[in-house]
């Protein structure tokens, strides 16, 4: 779908996240328009925020070395979305793309737990091969060696939240916001900005709303 | 020198701050060509960071109720300028601001100490009437008591660093940026890049870089 000239950025994101939804509807419009491009990859947040992982570049504690059935909530539902989408990635760009979609709107439109029935409504949303998905699904020992590649990448760029960007150049931020938009004018514009941002003279670190002044939501 | 017409902005600083810095200087250059009004409010990053306040909105650990010469130095010459900066306001805003870029410039452009004999030469360069500042200075209680009035004010808004301004229609963000501008057109495009994150529909919380991809100093 994405135009092979479109600009290549890169997302980071976890299902767990619901900016990180936000983010991926962005991208989808931008891709969908064959403006932009986005690689998808995966950053955990209960492994970011870790204990044992506080103050360290180099991670004590791996989402991939867990056993799926441990930890809490929000680790078990992370672990088994991202090798659920390490399978459905099997099936191409599109495909991949589309389980993604459509398991970030169950859960953060539809509010459905991310469970194991989310994930299989959302291979059927996405029209995924669901032979191919179950066989893809069992090869776990390669799906997890695939996710330690993103985790460890993420890693080492410092991504703390979800959605980060990397722009073609390089830049990378975490792009924080509470509306949604699937309209392309609208897209356009909110991705303009961030870029602005990241290239503006000024070298912009940071733009971070006072706590209790938040952001509005409309 | 700002026009009684210019927008009417807040800013929240603390002297030990670099980032505050830089955005004083583009606030003064905006100021001095008439186009936005900025009050100068003081934020300790001291009091902000300190453990017994971690969590809690009203703080228990207050910058106002410590002695001059206890805690680390940060905690000490941030309470020294605070109150001196106190006793410049007394002699109008074009003297307070005066005294504060004077101090600013000095620990952060001429890298000296944050102690009693910058406040001294700053006050020298601002053109403080001496014997007032003296004067205003020894009033340390009603000095402590503004100073007081800041610090709660920013901890009911939230803020956690500096500088964060906050724009007439009350929306507040922290934006700390690496490069240094006195330049007019710079600056109102920097200022203006702000406002439009603050503003945008996406309703935007949050642009961070990843740690290891920082802002890019010129």
């Amino acid at each position: 779908m994405t135009s092979p000239s479109a600009p290549s950025n890169t997302v980071f994101f976890d299902f767990v996240c619901p900016y990180a939804w936000r983010g991926l509807e962005l991208a989808q419009v931008l891709r969908k328009a064959g403006e932009q491009g986005f690689k998808l990859r995966h950053f955990s947040l209960v492994q970011g925020n870790h204990a044992d992982n506080a103050g360290q570049q180099e991670p004590a504690w791996w989402l991939t070395d867990q056993p799926g059935n441990e930890g809490n909530s929000f680790q078990q539902s992370s672990l088994l979305a991202f090798l659920a989408a390490g399978a459905a990635a099997r099936q191409g760009e599109e495909m991949h793309w589309a389980f993604t979609l459509a398991l970030f709107r169950a859960v953060h439109e539809d509010k459905k737990s991310l469970d194991e029935a989310a994930i299989m409504e959302a291979a059927n949303t996405a029209d995924l091969d669901m032979d191919q998905f179950a066989a893809d699904r069992a090869d776990e020992a390669a799906l997890r060696t695939s996710l330690r590649t993103d985790l460890a990448e993420a890693a080492e760029i410092g991504i703390f939240g979800t959605p980060t960007f990397i722009l073609p150049g390089g830049e990378a931020a975490y792009y924080r916001f509470e509306n949604l938009t699937r309209e392309l004018d609208t897209a356009r514009q909110w991705w303009k900005l961030y870029g602005e941002v990241l290239n503006s003279g000024a070298g912009i670190a940071t733009v971070k709303r006072a706590k209790n002044r938040p952001a509005k939501k409309t």
